[in-house]
């Protein structure tokens, strides 16, 4: 290997790995939820609103993951978004409906994110 | 079915699937990390970490979940308890071990829970 490819790996391999840091102001909702074992319709809701959230305005992206628990976080501009969102009507139905059918609990947390850092791309 | 039992087992369910909200304040650290194919340690190394952190002062608690990504949020009273916890010695090895082996990417996000809401015990 020619000793550029091996500067070029490393530069690749640093650039990839390389740690941020910032200081910043934008909102989070955490999601956490356990689900009832009888949770019909709701993997074609999450599809739906998936793809109706991406367009609201002042979503960020959001993550999810599910064990025993799910967590899904949620990342907004503002405070005056997530209010919006929340009064979407098809995510009222879905609000509905996990209240009464989906879950057998959850929690929602609106929180302000001060600070981040990390290391390559999430 | 005698009247009152069917009483309690309404009152059973609805407290159940109480809801509640409040305002509040502490914080959440939401820690969101894709691991690397090979991660030897990384289980025995959680495990230790698990047991440490309960001790913690200014803990509140903490839930976690991984499918493609890993999310788990963290609760403390403060940040000053943030900042002790990220300065333990053996969570010191765990997150360099993790910027080197463990983890393609991750990123942490230090919050201010400002309000939350729900229903039963999560």
């Amino acid at each position: 290997m020619h000793i550029c490819e091996v500067f070029n790996s490393f530069i690749s391999v640093w650039s990839s790995k390389k740690r941020t840091m910032s200081q910043t102001s934008y909102y989070a909702v955490i999601f956490t939820s356990i689900k009832s074992p009888n949770a019909d319709g709701y993997d074609r809701m999450s599809e739906e609103l998936e793809t109706l959230v991406v367009n609201q305005p002042g979503y960020l992206g959001h993550e999810s993951a599910r064990n025993e628990i799910g967590i899904t976080v949620s990342y907004w501009k503002d405070l005056e978004s997530i209010k919006n969102w929340k009064m979407n009507a098809l995510h009222q139905t879905a609000q509905k409906t996990g209240r009464e059918n989906w879950y057998q609990a959850y929690k929602i947390r609106i929180c302000k994110v001060e600070r981040e850092y990390g290391m390559g791309e999430i």
